[in-house]
Order: C-alpha cells, then structure tokens, then sequence
C-alpha cells in the first residue's frame, strides 16, 4: 500500500516519498489524513532542525495538527470504526509512569508524540496510530477544524492553568493562530472582558472578526487583568503582560520565548502573581471538540493558506516569513 | 419623602403602605426600585411565615432579586452615583468575621439580606442599602434581566462550586428559572453536554427554546454526567441523579428538599461522589453581568408573570400554585 | 511450587491448602507475603459472602493489608529486587480507561483489587502481583508497619479528599484502626485540634496514647470543627458530626454506613457543607511510607491480635465480635 | 504614659525617645512589647531607606516580628483581655475592597503593615494595633516564639501556595530563619523528603540540629523534587532551583531577588513548572501557633542574639553584617 509522504531530508528540504505504511498494532488504527495544520514548531524543525533538546537526526517527517477518516482498525479496537471522521490528538503516553499516574500523561518522559523527534508525524497519507488519540467528529466539524483542536487544545489548557474563572478579565497578548483561538476559549469559559494585543494590525482585524476587544500592546503598568495568557513568545511580552495584572493575578506561558525572560520579582511581589508555564495539553479534545461543534468557539478565516502535499515546503517556509499569514493547512490527499 | 411598600403583615397578607425611607449612611445608596422578582423563599415566608430557623416576626417585606437607580449616595460613596442603573446583590456582611477574612463572605453569620428577618427586602419603592451591594447595568440591559442576576448568580455558584471543567456532561434536575439559568451557565463554562430534566413539559419546552436538551426524568442509573446540578428540591431528586454520576462525579444541592435525603453512600462508594451544599453565592455579580451583556445566557421568556405592586399577594401565591409559572416581576413604580 | 492460601470455601468456613503459585508475568513480583491485616471488609466476605455488587462466588482468598519480601521478578522489572521488603498497594488499575488517564485509577472500573471478587487476596504465602504495587520499605520498618500503611493510606486519602488546610480543627468519629491512624495523619498534616471520639472507651484510650484528644459522642450543634472525618459507619454517625462543623466546612464519608444516611440538607444549607465519598486511596503509599518511618504516625500497639496462617477464621471472626480488638495480623509464613 | 521607641531618625541611625502612646480605638488593643525579631526588612529600610517603592520619609519606627501583653483594649474588644499574652499578625486590611472581599486581604491595597511606610512598626514599649491581628499564646509558647510566628507564617504561606501534598518532595534554598522555618512546614505539612541548601556550613548545621538533611547547593539538573521553596533571595538561586524540580513541579519565590531572574523558559517548557510569587501571608497564625505548641515545628538555637531596646542599631546593622547571625531579637522593656 501506497503511503506518500512529506520528507524532511534536510534543513530545508522535503522530499515527497512513498513511506510505506506503518505496522497495525492491536490497539491502532490507521487513517487517512485529509488536512495537517503547519505549526510554528514544524517550521523550527524545518528550518533550524531542532527546538531545545529534540534534534533531528535523519529524514524526518513533520506535522501534528490534523484529521482524517479512519481507514483501518487494530483488533482490540472498538472505540472506533472504518469510515470514522476523527481529530487526532498528538500524543501517546506510556501509561505506566509516575506522571501517567498522576493524571499528568501530557508531562510523561516516553511520551511518543508527532513530529517531536524521534517520532514522525502526520505529513503522510495513511497514519498509524493509537486509537485512543483519535476523537470521532460530528458530521457538521470539517478537517480543517478537526486540525484546529490541536492549537485549541492549547488554548484551553492555558486556561485551565491559569485557574480562570468567570467574571475574570483575560488579557491575551499575541493574536495568532493560539492567541485567537485561546481568546475565544476564555470567552466560551466565562471570562467577562477579553483584549487580544498584537503589533500586527491584520491580526488584530481578524481577531476583531470573532468579537474579540482588540489593541496595540500598551507600555502600561495598569492592573486591569486577572489572567494573562502570552501566545506571541516575542521578547518582553511576558514581562510587560505581568505588569498588566491585578494583584493575585496569573500568568501562563504559551508563547516560548527564545531567551530567558527577565522577571522583575522585586516589583511584582507585592502583587504576588503566579507563573504557570504550558505544555501542550491534557486531556482537552472532548471540551474542543464541543466549543467548536457548538459554535462558542468560531474557526472562520482562521485558515489562510491552502497547500498540496507536493507544496509542504513551501507552506513551512511562508509560516515564518509571511507575518499576516495566520494558520496553513496541507491537504495530503491532494 | 413618600416610599410605599408591600408590607406583609400577616401569614397570605399584605398592605401596601408608606414605610417611609430608611437613613442614608455614608456607605449607603439609595435605589428607586424598577423591578422585583418573586422567589420561592418569598412565597415560602408569604404562606408559612419561616424557612428553617428564619421566623418572620412582625411586619415584614419581602423581594431581594431586584434592580432599579439610583437616586442618591452617601458622602462616602463613589462607585456609584444618582442616575446609575443597577443591578443590586442583596447581601451586606460584617466584613471583620473569620469567614469575611477567609472570602467567604456569604457565610458571614452576620450577613445582611434582603427579606431574610428581620431584615426587611426590597418590595418597595426606594431602598436604602450599602453601596457595594450595587452594580450598574449597561445601558441594554433591562431592569428583569437586573433583576435575573440574581437567581442567575446562584447557578454560577452552582457551577463553581462543583468544580465544572470545560468538556464536563452535565445534568439539570428542575427546569424553574434557576434551572434554567443554571443549565446555561454550564454551557457557558463550557460544559460538553447539557440536559435539562423535569416533570412538567412546558418547563422543558421553555428550556429547549435556550437550545437546551431536554427530556422527563428517568429512572437511570446509568453514569453518564460528571455534574449534577439539583435544583428543583424534589423528594427524591438528589438521590436519582446521583446515580447518574460517573465516577468522581459531583452533585450540587440547589433545590433544598423539605425532608432529609436518604444517600445510599453504600452503593455510592465505588464512585466516589463529591457533593456540594449551595448557599446563595460569593462574588457572582460581574459574572452574571457580563454573560448576560454578551447574550451567552439568555433571558427571553423567563418572565412571565408581571404585577404592580398593589398586586404583590397575587404574584405571591401565583408562585406558589401555578406550575407552569416561571418568573413573576412586581414593579413597585407601578 | 508449594504456595498455602487461605481459602474461603463457604460462608465462615476457611481451609489451608495448596493454591500453586501464580504466573510471573513480565511486569509482575512475587512477594513472599509475612503479614496480612484483617480489615472489615475481609470479615464481612467471610460472614456474608458480598459487599454490595462485590459477590464472592467460588472458593476465594481474602486478604489486601500487606507487606513481604520480592522473592522473583519478571523479565522487564527493575524498580524492586528479590530480597526487597515491600509494602504492597492493592489494586492494579487497567491504566487506559479515561478515569485512569484522569490521574483517578483508583476509579478505573476494571481495576484488579486483592480480595475483591473475582480477583483473590493475599492470604497465601506467595503472591504474584503487579511489581508497580510494591514500595520497599526502609529497614526499620516492621512488616506490620508495612501492612498498616493500607489503612493507613486510607486516612491520607480521607484528609486529601476534604482539602486539610493546616490550623484547621479536624473531628474523626470512630477510634477503630482507620480513625486513629486517620487522625495521626490530620495532625501530620498541620491540623490544629484534632478530637477523636468512639462509644468504646478501651478503643479512646488507645487513641490517647498517641497523644490525641479523645471523647464520647456528643450530641452537639456547635459548630467547632473545619473536617469531620466519619470512620465508624455508625448509623447516625455523619449526620450527628455534620452538626459539628463550621459554616464551610467539609466531610468525608470514611466508614460506610450500611443503610442510607438522612441528610438534613434544609437545616444544613446555611453552613455550605461539602460531603466527599471516599474510595480507598489514590497515589498515597510514599505519602504514608514517610509519615511511618519518620515517626509522624505512630503505630505502637494498634496490632492487637497475632494469628498464623491456620488460624485465619479465628482472626476473622474475632474482628467481627471482640469490639476492643484494632488490628489483627495474620502471619502466613507461620 | 510614656512609650519608649526605637526611632529611625535618619539611615543607620536610631534613635530612643518617648513617643507617646496611640491613641485606641474602639476595635483596638494596646500591647505592652516583649519581643520584636529583627527582619532583613528592618535591616534594608534601616540601610537604604526604601524597599521598593516604600521609602522611609522622616522619623520611622521599625519592626514587625512581634510578641507582648495586652494591657487596654477598646470598648468594642471582647476576644482579648488585658493580661492576654498575644502574637502579633503585623497587617490590618481595610476589610472592605475586592482583594478583602475575596479572601486576598493581605493584598489589599491599604493594608496597614508594621514597619511598612508609613506606617510604623513595633519597636516600642505599648503599642497600639486592630485586636484582630492579635493572637493569644498558650501559656508555655516563649515570647522569642510569639515572635517567630511570623517568619514562620511565611513558610506556612510559601507551603500552601506550592499546593504542597503529603508524601512530595522539597527543596529549601536558602537555610536564615525563614527557610529553616519553612522546611520544618513543608515536614510538618507530610513533605517526603525536605533538603535544605545553604552555602554557610553554620547555616546548615543548625539546620541538622532540626532534622532536616542539608547540603550545598549542588549544580544539578537531576529533577529530584516536587517542590523549590527559594527562601535566599540570592542572585541566580531561583533560576538553579528550578531546574531540580520534576514535571509539574511548582516554585515559590519566597526570597525577593533585588534584580531580575532570568527565567529560561524555553529550556523548562517541558517540564511544565508552576512559579508562585510570596506576599507575606494570609491567615497562618492559627497554623503557626499550632505547630509551634505541639513542638511539630522547633525554634530551639534560632535566636542568635539578643538586644535591649537601646541597642536596636546594633542588631539592625548585625543583621546584615554577620552571615551566622539567625535571629536577632530587641526586647523594649529591657
């Protein structure tokens, strides 16, 4: 069986090959994918080769955002069906560890997840994967939206990390794709007043589109959040947020910033803030997939980009160089 | 200065009379009251003259879910000013208890709430009570949407207390207006799936014209919600839709049943409930404020019942004797 | 292998014979069992055949308070060596299920719990078990001690559920193995007052000897306490200490009463309570491992009766009639 | 009457003079001073005149580690009595903002704090303050102890905003009298294991004196702990710190760093860390006052030194001068 996918052999470089596919084990199932988000990360593989400690090494495949149709199952599996629509979230985890245990299998050291090296990722025609990663779609939920769980998921769990509560007021700085998306997601979780920062007008116009109060980021130490969330990772964005919130107030780090932030504890004690640092996500696809399906959380030209599998390249690339580009999707069937 | 109230003077009695207006303190405000709507405790001390330990001794006005404008402020009192519609929390504690200290205001043993004796309520034309008890309203909010903040807040608290996390299936015991207030503040905590269940088919037909899910109660145990929200205080409520719990599933007492309750926590344990006693709310006012203001909860058709206030008595029993009623408002300008 | 078990071949009728050993699966230990507390449960098997749902059907092993040496281990264990003295956490969960992806195995409806039908105890001299149950113990550490740590877990678990803040005052009703080990572990974990109370004067004086305060059951309204812990089961017993707490205080349900509880949610209301249902234990064996050997619990003369293996039913009994008796402890390798 | 005090007129320069006694209001208490701790905020305005953004501003009174003898009380005090001996909770809310009204009142922004410009503290011989922050001692608690309650409740604090569980693992950075009061918390809490670092070896060994294991900070990235408590406020101790802890592990910053950590985010991503800033504290003297009476938490050999109150220069200028000194304390009615 056939199995295209997209290759990263080099900095730089895809090659569109047939792969094979992979071995169907009793607890996997196999899907077609249809669409596959570009993520900020696949372009720092792509371009860089590697994010902190994950390198790669070898021809490597891209992609964790995506969706797609059930096309085989392993024979323990029940939970799914041929024909299936289905969201994928990205990552297996050993289920064994402490962390598993804990309830924390999103922090679990053997977690196998897409396109984290050395696990390949969803840039192919007919992935296999655990079936307890896949969430069957309502008829109504396109692939494009079933690929926007992923940042989603991103979104709701820095929500729930910062503990918001409704009545809150959420200060989101950095209107891309998880800015927006993390946005709405406070919206839909009660939040009264939502400002999204940006220095990127388009953004903010888009942003502007779902409802959401929107503004240039304002050198302001007024305290008039409870909550922030940093999406963008640009320099300072965390540091000038803190100064934005009410005492009690806290923080989560979605955007990575590339050099250590420099938090200014001396000043900030007296409002005694909290930090909560975000990774990835935990157990968020049946409350993404409900927000969307319900329509609490709109996808409407969230998607600016449309690529063949043939384009990934050039995908990859356009999501670091073009600013007013939001989210790219790559169609493996096309 | 004229201030004509609904005083009840007698057990199914009232006498509509000029009580003159209470002192203005320098915390206080004064509030033309537009609109008052009828709860199930006004009607309990109207026809029973108690609830538990609160004996109605005296003349005595009832009405605490209330909203109007304010016409004057004490010299101390900023927050507010004369011509500011409000929507108006009807609680004042003492601020200095342990229970103050520790934010749990609500629990103030010395909390000052409308029509709780011997505190009187707000059946009147202008109340005199502390400021921070006051809300202003935007400009497209009506007095009965004001008014509804209250039971509304009640079903927030239901929600926050029980811990609702986004993605939750919730069942709703008791389609009254709390219910159905309650069964869309889920949904805009984003709950998964919401249902609402009662006997009385008209209730359910209001509800699902919110876009909820509705059904008869059933005699399930089926564990398919992770919430219980109880709030119609039936015999028997509590007890059926705890069987309907998950594991680590969590009930909230809303409706409070005349009789004990009878937990079978025998045939419980292996789910390992959590369940929550609700006593009005803490800090709920700018979160009913801005999930109405934003329409994520909605309000058209719960009031139906609207009365002057020389028809104060007849709201009152209405409440008691017609089923089909939701909200009765008595409008004390009228 | 020659592995003697005792087996329950009927109602109150135990016989010692030869089980064989078990399979050593890959990840599993074999522990040569030294000590197996009687807990409640075990003697109610033994006297009634069921617990609820939980129906003993066939000839079957009680016994789930233990602790042994690692005589073998499976081929990809690592994390205990033959030699090892462990304390053995009974249960297995299936580690896949969404309540074991929650963090909540101890929910997991397919978790396999020694002496629970169908799966059978550790009354046997050789028992093969998952190598993740087993948590070795520090030298000094008696095997007594290490079988206590079951009881004791649950004690952990109890204060866990009920959100102990330190200084607050804590009462636990019923001076049975589980309350006095329960209380030890509130005032191990920063209580202020801790109160246990019992009908049994014998069983309050062994309570006192740990340094606790004790007392009869008082039929009280004052609201002195913050967690009531109820470890009797007592009819009454929660409803009575319900009374006892202070406005926001919270329960646990430790004993299980064998009719339903009549909750007096009318009068209780204004307190705001919280009742938590308590399933065992969840993550507690390194909490309980370092509140023993570190001597912030005491377990000095809470083993009460001395049994080896032939002597089961006679231990068994004894649990069930001699109400001064605490802990029974039987020996199989005697 | 008089009232001697100690008086900062200028830096490094102190002052005794008859102040005057307050005036005591009706909510108030007057307190003949026993003991007052000396802080390294004492040491820092005496020095630099400013902490932050609060500056000494003409004649000042430091002190806020303090124990003593109620002697008045105002016509409204009933829960203390002349003769009481109290410990002294430093601040006093306005009990009616939102941070008071949410159970944060040791965020309000008018908090009145001993020592805090411009409100003066309590090196004096009677001083007035709200009975509320006052805290009877039982009769064996040394004055030296009522003292320490507060850096005590600032471990107390720094354990609950780590959400510190039974059985979990902390590290303690820093071995002055806050991180030794602190690691004795998390112990007294159920904390696993408790490693307190400090680079002075007489540090430390008064900290084995305790129990508790100590060692040089190690450059270790071995994550180890669930828990940092970072109580150096040395540059780069908390950025260290971090790097021990396991995933999900959670910081607080309970030294104040004078000038930014650079937090390296990017690296810490996947471990998921948790940073929570300390303020002081809210509502631990009843935990204190318990830990401290029941010997769970011990105070023997802290006091390194004592000063009459015309020698507050000296153990102020002591304070930072000499690395062994723990805990200086000035007796005003010496």
């Amino acid at each position: 069986m056939q199995n295209l996918a997209a290759v990263m052999t080099d900095l730089n470089t895809i090659e569109i090959r047939d792969v094979g596919v992979g071995q169907l084990g009793p607890n996997d199932a196999m899907v077609r994918i249809e669409t596959v988000g570009v993520c900020g990360s696949d372009a720092a593989y792509f371009t860089a080769g590697r994010i902190g400690d994950w390198i790669v090494d070898g021809p490597f495949i891209l992609g964790h955002e995506s969706a797609g149709v059930v096309t085989a199952v392993g024979e323990q599996v029940s939970a799914v069906q041929p024909g299936d629509r289905v969201a994928i979230e990205p990552g297996t985890p050993c289920r064994n560890c402490d962390q598993c245990r804990a309830g924390r299998y999103h922090l679990c050291p053997d977690l196998a997840f897409l396109a984290t090296p050395p696990f390949d990722g969803s840039l192919q025609q007919q992935l296999v994967i655990d079936h307890r990663c896949l969430f069957p779609m309502p008829d109504a939920m396109s692939f494009e939206q079933g690929a926007l769980l992923e940042p989603l998921s991103v979104g709701i769990w820095a929500c729930r990390r910062a503990g918001l509560q409704p009545g809150e007021d959420v200060l989101v700085s950095g209107a891309g794709p998880v800015g927006v998306l993390a946005a709405q997601v406070a919206r839909a979780l009660g939040a009264r007043r939502v400002l999204i920062t940006d220095l990127n007008q388009a953004r903010l116009d888009l942003a502007a589109g779902f409802g959401l109060e929107t503004a240039q980021p304002a050198d302001s130490h007024d305290p008039e959040f409870d909550v922030l969330l940093e999406c963008s990772g640009a320099p300072g964005a965390l540091e000038a947020g803190l100064w934005r919130l009410r005492p009690g107030g806290r923080a989560t780090v979605v955007g990575i910033p590339k050099k250590p932030a420099a938090i200014p504890f001396a000043e900030l004690t007296p409002r005694e803030l909290s930090i909560f640092v975000i990774h990835r996500y935990n157990n968020t696809w049946p409350a993404a997939m409900a927000l969307v399906a319900s329509g609490r959380v709109q996808t409407d030209g969230l998607v600016t980009g449309e690529f063949p599998l043939a384009e990934t390249a050039t995908a990859l690339l356009q999501a670091r160089t073009n600013p007013d580009s939001m989210k790219s999707v790559i169609y493996p069937q096309r």
